[in-house]
Parts: structure tokens; sequence; C-alpha cells
């Protein structure tokens, strides 16, 4: 590798859903592209969420020259105050982006150290030897950009998030004319979003949203609650236009979506008069017919305001007869199974339910098939990266770019770690570089790993049985019936007999190695094979000797 | 509830997906219709499978006629073994499906116990006080039937799992003039499968695979895997019309997938001459271009073949360069997770695999809403119940009912347990029954309760702390350093301070209650605090304190 060497180094996004992450590197300079978070996996037990492992860039602080955000959703911000609290580099991402950054700063105390510049999409702004175009792009949030970024090294293109909104809810169409331009300045790799390259066709407009949200809101005899994520600010906006069309007033419910759409209106990205919006309280002491709320819970989280009240656990308020429900939202992967139960159970609640496909009333924020061919029309570049999606999206994103006519030679399907070079233009891969995941429980970040979810799954599995056992110094024999506690075993209340027998099962194994060997090994051994026998389940099995 | 009412006892399949079954009864007389099982939810820790709660029937085994299984496939015949250990009644099925049962049946011992009666579609068969027609529908496996039932309390049609398909595998579509006839006879009520209540239009029919399979195997230049679910044999007939028509010799791997072939080839529902099907073995010594294995692990269950091949464990054979992999089928709800990560994993492997949405290479078995509609229609019924979906599907369903007429009151969307009465042919509400999960965990049916699920949640959230104590028993202070073990809580090779740090907070607990009160109770608390406190995770904590 040259000093002359451009260097693409994937850190979070590719092969996976969330916790996009990239450094831009030419020289001795860096340039980081989004800090996102990822949900867990089914099987990520116990795990809040995921933050990229950018333990790579720890030893190059000194040459990071900037970290941009392409826009305010989860998966691009999410792990600002953990990136920033390593990182220090000036951020720099639009009006919007940066109101949505400045709320989780302030949450971690960032807020004063942070060196925050606004741009806006049409501006150029140098960042050490990089030159960046900020090209805005339609997404499901205002104020998305795609970047041009110029370096000694070739000029490249990052998509960010987006799709061909013809008729955004911001009006703001894609700015075709800045790709072109791109295009114009010869464009030597693309790096495009993959989400949905395995879905046919164009993604509908969020506009398409209007006359479902609108037949929902002539028909509802009651109060309407719409559940979206508290960054899908563009929904807010089309939730408010229903509420106005139909005289209702609205109410922001829960933290973030509350924060959220205040700063939103503050900055001019959501345009709703004073008098439409009230407070949760007062909302609660209208007619039920003139309100409409508007909570996060779409994923169904047992903590969300809209897990809470499939469970009947919410506080503040309960479901009412004749509320109508909208998910205004996908299940992410692997929420399936949480949402659906979250459907059945507002439904026995007594509430109506609405949700994609019974009625129009979410679509996708991702570019589709023939979006993504477009993409590479416009951009007309010699290299193609697909990035953000997993394994399969990234493999059907270079189908399609051979389809347009992109050789195979020159797309490179990578995943996190993958460092790609060009050097004279021309593209090979690099090093490969740690890019897996940095789980966060608790307070602890990059603490629990593989082998402790590994031990958790085990204990999930089968529950667990602990042994108690005191014996005599001398004679190592058994002094008093051994002790045994279960969890997740055996419902202890209805196995008096089967706890009792493997009480008897220990006292047999103590007699039987009769002071000799060790004790502990051979009753976790021997009380395995009997409970196998007895089960077929393996719980983990801790005996502990004391001696008298 | 006189004698002459008509019952209708749902225990399984209404408000979930699976686990089907259902006692329909008048006077002392009872028929069982169906004995599935259902798949645990992600959250079921541990748990193997679901059976229906059938202790309702426990004390009427006497008025038990017959149980009819209505066709192959799991979610209807998977707990026949667990139904006739406990309660004996002759088992009337057509043909294949009493192939399938003979499977599971042998497996459990109870073969030559148990009574197996094989009907033909078109037949009528008195059970009891009951005239069951049983009425050929088309689905994705061969011999299915919705059925007739004349009761003297009234004419009622159960439809099985169906779909209108006009160009079955086996050309065999669904009976038409059957179900006018059960119309013409007066239908009080019908219990039609809401599986895709809210999916628009029409299934495809089973068809639309076959151009899908033949663009596959004309492209692939190794090895062809198809997986797909064991019991779903009109596929294996697919899959082997286009083996022979490109060449390919065709190995069924798996013991579900090899007896079930071999027991459908055996009764005449699989056409495939025996010169093309080939053992295991044979086939992995061939030519990659000359063989297509057809497996099970298309929900890319771990211990399947497919998800062995996914994580490279497979021990007969793994995967060659150029294989290609084909998922026939879509996820079961909440298995969308695994199946992403189990088709990432092959593509990781080096594999291609072709799934739907990529091509059409598998299609629903169930009835969309227009078909839902044509049912309908054709059985004219007057009171309509949804069966075999989640509350969601089931409201849906009776929102199409309405839509082709029926009235609102004569519709009744109800769950497990919730028993229907017909008395002089008027629908009313009865009793609840009980209508639960029952747990399958090994060997243990019914003992791992909610309870049980609730501790194994609690160790999966952030696992569990073992504190050993040995004090004086006089001055009840601690005579050595605590021992404490954790599982699934720290990484202990990278902890060792911090759990030296929790064996100093216990010593100090210790010491601070100075031989008085609960020690063990002290120290739990005591050190749930500090973890808290120190790492905002709350592992199940377990103190002994034995006295010297």
């Amino acid at each position: 590798m040259s000093n002359k060497t451009l260097r693409i180094v994937p850190l979070g996004g590719l092969g996976e859903i969330g916790k996009n992450m990239m450094s831009i590197e030419y020289g001795n300079n860096i340039l980081i592209v989004d800090t996102g978070i990822m949900f867990p996996e089914n099987d990520m037990l116990g795990i809040d969420y995921i933050i990229p492992d950018f333990q790579y860039l720890m030893d190059k602080r000194d040459r990071i020259r900037g970290i941009i955000i392409t826009h305010g959703h989860e998966d691009h911000t999410g792990a600002i105050a953990h990136v920033y609290e390593e990182l220090h580099a000036p951020i720099y991402a639009t009006k919007l982006t940066i109101g949505l950054l400045e709320v989780k700063l302030k949450r971690a105390g960032l807020r004063d150290k942070a060196e925050l510049i606004t741009v806006e999409a049409g501006d150029q702004v140098k960042i050490g030897p990089f030159t960046v175009d900020f090209c805005h792009v339609s997404h499901s949030i205002p104020d998305c950009v795609a970047l041009g970024i110029d370096t000694p090294g070739g000029f490249i293109v990052h998509t960010g998030d987006y799709k061909f909104d013809h008729t955004p809810v911001d009006n703001w169409p894609t700015d075709y004319a800045k790709l072109s331009e791109f295009a114009g300045r010869g464009v030597l790799a693309l790096l495009a979003d993959s989400t949905n390259a395995d879905k046919p066709g164009w993604t509908p407009s969020e506009r398409v949203i209007d006359p479902g949200f609108d037949k929902v809101f002539s028909e509802a005899k009651g109060r309407i609650l719409v559940a979206s994520f508290a960054s899908l600010v563009s929904r807010m906006q089309q939730v408010a236009n229903a509420a106005m069309n139909h005289n209702r007033k609205m109410a922001f419910v829960g933290y973030s979506m509350r924060e959220n759409a205040k700063m939103a209106r503050k900055l001019g990205y959501l345009d709703i008069p004073d008098d439409v919006v009230v407070p949760l309280d007062q909302a609660l002491q209208m007619k039920p017919k003139k309100v409409v709320l508007m909570c996060t819970g779409s994923q169904g989280e047992p903590s969300s305001i809209m897990g809470r009240l499939a469970s009947g656990r919410n506080r503040q308020f309960d479901l009412l007869p004749g509320d109508t429900i909208v998910l205004s939202s996908h299940p992410i992967p692997g929420n399936e199974e949480t949402v659906s139960r979250t459907i059945n159970n507002l439904f026995r609640r007594g509430a109506n339910v609405v949700y994609d496909p019974i009625a129009p009333v979410h679509v996708s924020g991702h570019a589709s098939q023939e979006e993504m061919k477009l993409m590479m029309h416009l951009v007309k570049p010699k290299y193609m990266i697909p990035v953000h999606g997993e394994l399969r999206h990234l493999k059907q994103h270079a189908q399609l770019a051979q389809v347009v006519g992109i050789p195979a030679e020159n797309i490179s399907v990578i995943e996190n770690g993958q460092v790609i070079e060009f050097e004279d233009g021309k593209m090979s891969l690099g090093e490969r570089v740690p890019g897996g995941y940095v789980f966060v429980d608790g307070d602890r970040v990059g603490e629990v790993g593989p082998a402790v979810l590994r031990e958790r799954e085990a204990l999930s599995d089968a529950g667990v049985v602990f042994v108690n056992m005191l014996v005599n110094q001398h004679s190592h024999k058994l002094v008093r019936t051994p002790e045994l506690v279960t969890h997740g075993f055996v419902y202890e209340p209805a196995s008096e007999e089967f706890v009792a027998g493997m009480c008897v099962e220990v006292e047999r194994l103590a007699h039987e190695s009769d002071g000799n060997g060790d004790l502990q090994a051979k009753v976790e051994k021997g009380l395995k094979s009997y409970i196998y026998k007895e089960t077929k389940s393996r719980p983990l099995i801790f005996a502990v000797v004391n001696e008298l």
C-alpha cells in the first residue's frame, strides 16, 4: 500500500442490517461516514443493542478529519455517543440530522464537547484532502444526503439511504442533476444501499400512505393511535396532515417521539400549527373522536407504549373501546413474531388494528431493483460496491449491477472488515480488519461476547441446578442431606418428588465415591446422566463441596 | 345445554398458527378433527414443540367415536401419538395421510395398537351419530380432505387446509361439485382455514413453481440441493419432474424426508421411476451436474442438514463450489431471522442460493382472500367460524365473510377453548374450557410451563451468580473467603478484577451483618445492588450459607 492508496474500510452495515459505519482513507487522512446501531437478533440473549467495532481506528485518532452522518435514522446515528467518546473529530450533517444528533449527544453529556457543523444539500465542503459534495436524496426522513467524495485517489459516491420518490412528503425529490454531475466528473466507485435488492420494481412513494390514512381517519369512530419509529419524521407530518383534514388534535407520546418532534418542528422540518398539537394529558381528556396519538412501539417492544397497551400494562392510559391502532411501519427482520403477537393482543383487548397489508399505511424508505438500476445509470461508476444489506442483498445488488452493464470483475461483494483499495484507479482487495459486533449490555460495552452468550443460551435451554454439599473434612462423607436449588428447569411446587429423587441420587453418588476422588466433578457428571435419563433435558449443574 | 346441543370445542389452531385440533360433539358423542403440533416461538426457551391441551377430553374418553385427520402436515398430524396414548378411538384418514400417520405411530411404538381406517375422498362414513362426507381439496400435499359432518344438530362443513388450485401437481382439483352439494343440503356452519386472510387475490397454483425449477435446473452448473418440508409431498414430485427433464438423479436426504418419500411412493402418490432415485452415498459419488438432493432444513433449523451445511458442521458431505441451493418454502412466522441467516451463511460458504422472491420456487398452500370468498359462496353457510390462524387472520376472515353477505351476528371470531353451541339451529357462545399450550421439552410433556419459562428468560437475560459462604456456627462470621461462580454474566478470564470486587462486596456485607439477621438474603440483595450499580445488569443471585 503506497501513500497514494485510496482505502475504503467498511466497519458496519455490509453483510448485516444496521450499525452502518465506514472509514474512507487517503494517506494519513480518515473520513468516517455514519455511526449507526443495530438491533440484537433473537438469539443475542440479554443484549440491548450493537455498535460497530471501531477498535481499528483507535490508534489512528489523530488522522480522523471528520465524521459525516448522512441522515437521522438510528442505524446511521445511534452509536454517535459511543464513537465520539473515543474519536474526536468535527461532525458534519444537514440541519435536521444535526438536531437529532444533538438530542443524543445531550443525553450522553457530550453536547458541549462535540463540534457540530451544519451543511446544506448542495454544499461542497473541504475536509482534509477530501472534497465532499452533499447531494439531496429522498428517503423516509427529511434532509438526507448522498455524498460525492473527491479524493486524490479518485471520486467516489456514497448513496446513503435513498429511494427515488417523485412525490415525497416534503416535496423535495432527489437531486438528479447533482447525481448526473457526479457522473460527468467520472465516478471511480459507487457505494450503494442494497436493503431492497430482492424487491422487484419501484418502491411506492411515501405519498401512497396519505389515502390509506385518509380512509382510516374517515372510518375511525374513536381515538386513533399511530405507532411508528421516533425518527420517521416524514410520517409525523403525514399523520399531522390527516389529523388536520379530519379535525383531530395530535399528541406525541413517549420521550424520543416527543423530543424528535420538538426538534423537527423547531428546525422547520415539521409543519404543524401550534393549535393542532396538544400535550398527552389534555388529549386524554378530549372526546375520543377528536384526537390522534402518535406513539413508539411499532416493533412490539414489550417496554414501549404499544407493547404495554397490548399487554394491559400501560400506566398513563389504557385502550378504550372503539380505539383504532395504525401500525405505520414494517417489522424489522427478526421482529415479525413480536409484531404479530402485539397485533393479536391489541385485537384481543378490543382495538381495531390496521397494518400493511390490510391497508396501505406503510411503505419502505429504500430503493427497489429498478431504482437501483437507475442510480447506477445516473452515476455511471467504474466500480461498484454494494453496501447496507445482508450478504444476500449485496449479492443480489451485484447481480443487478451486471444487468446494467458493470463487468463482474468491477463489482466487489465484501463484508465488514474487508478493506478495498484503489491504486491508480484500480480496485483490489486489501487487508482484513476487525468488523464484528460490539454488544452493549446495560453499561457494559464490548464486555459481553460470544462466550457469555453461549452460556446464556445453555441456561435458557434447560435452566440450572445448584447442589450444595457439606462433607466431613476427614472422612469426606456427607454430614447432612445435600441442598438442591433449581431455576428454569422444573416447576418445583409440582416436582417435589423429582427434586427429592435428585437429592437421593446425589447422596448415592457421594456414598459411592466414599471420600475418594473429586466429589464435585463426580456429582456434576452423575447427576447430569440421571437428569438426562429421567427428562431428556440438560440443565447446567453446579455443585459445591464444603468441608466441615 | 340440552342433550340436543351441537357443540364445537376448539382445542387448537384458533388464534395461533399450528396444533390444530377440534372436538365436535352431539349428546354423548365426540368426534375429534386433527391432532397437530405447533413450533415454539422465539421466547419459548428450550421448548421442542407444543401440543394441544386436551385435558378437557380426559374424563370423556368413552364418548370419543373417532379421530379424523384431514391431511398429512405436521400442524394436523404431529400430536397423534400424544393424543392416542390418552384417547383411544378409530383414526379415519385418506390413504396417504394414514401412511404418514403410520410412520409417526410406529416411532412411538403405537402402530399395532391403533385402529387406522382408510377412507377415500367421496366416501360417506357413519361415525356414531355423525355422518361424515370426505370431500377432496387441493393443498400442497396430496389426498387432503374437507369434511361435511352431518349431525342431528345440523350440518357443518370443515374445510381443512385448502387452496383452489386449478392445476395441482397431482391433477386432482378441489371437488367443487361436492362443496355445492353440501350447500344444497343446507350448511349450518362453515369452519374455514384463515391462514392467508390478509393476502389479497388468489394464491398462485403449485404449478407456477415448475418454470421456476426449470430455470434453476437449466442454469445450475453443479449439484442442486432443494430444501423443503418433509411432508410437502407435492414438492417432491415437482423436483423429481425437473430432475427427469434435466437428466439428473435424485436422492432424498434425512430420515423423515426419506421415510415420507418411501411411503408416498409405495402408496402411489409419488410417481418417480426407480432408476431416477439413488441413495445419498451413490449421489455423492456422481458428477455434480448429474444429481439433485432433496433435504430438510428449509427453516434453517441448526440441527437440520441445511443448518449444518450453512455452519460447516454436516458430517456426511459438505458444500461444493458450484452448488445451487433452492429454498422451496417460506419461513414459518418467527423463523424469518434464522432463515435469513442460513441463506447468508450458505452464500458465505460459496453456494448460490435461490429463494422466493429471487425466483418463483415456492407458493403458499393456503387460500387467499378471493378463494375464501369463493369457498363461502360455494358452501353457503348460515354461520361462519374462521379457524386455523392467528387472531388477526380470524378477524380479517370475518371481515371477508361480511363482504360476501354473511351478517356480522352470524360470524363468531373465537379462540381456543371457547365453546360454540348450536341449539335449534341457533349459534351461541358456550363455556370456556382449557385450550392453551402444552409444552414438550425432551421427555417432559406439560411439566414445563410459564413459570419455568420466566425463570429461563431471567437466566438468559443476564446469567447467574452463585455465592458459597462458610460461616462459624456461633459467631456467624465468614471463616474463609466466599466462593463466587458466574455463568452467562461476565467473561471471567477478562473480568478477574470485577469478580474479585464482587467477592470483597460479599465480605463487606457479611461483616456489616455481623452475625445478625438472614445473611443469605442480605448478600443476595446487597450484591444485586452492587452489580446493578456497576453494570446496569441484573443477573440472578443465589447465595448459600454453610455453618461450620
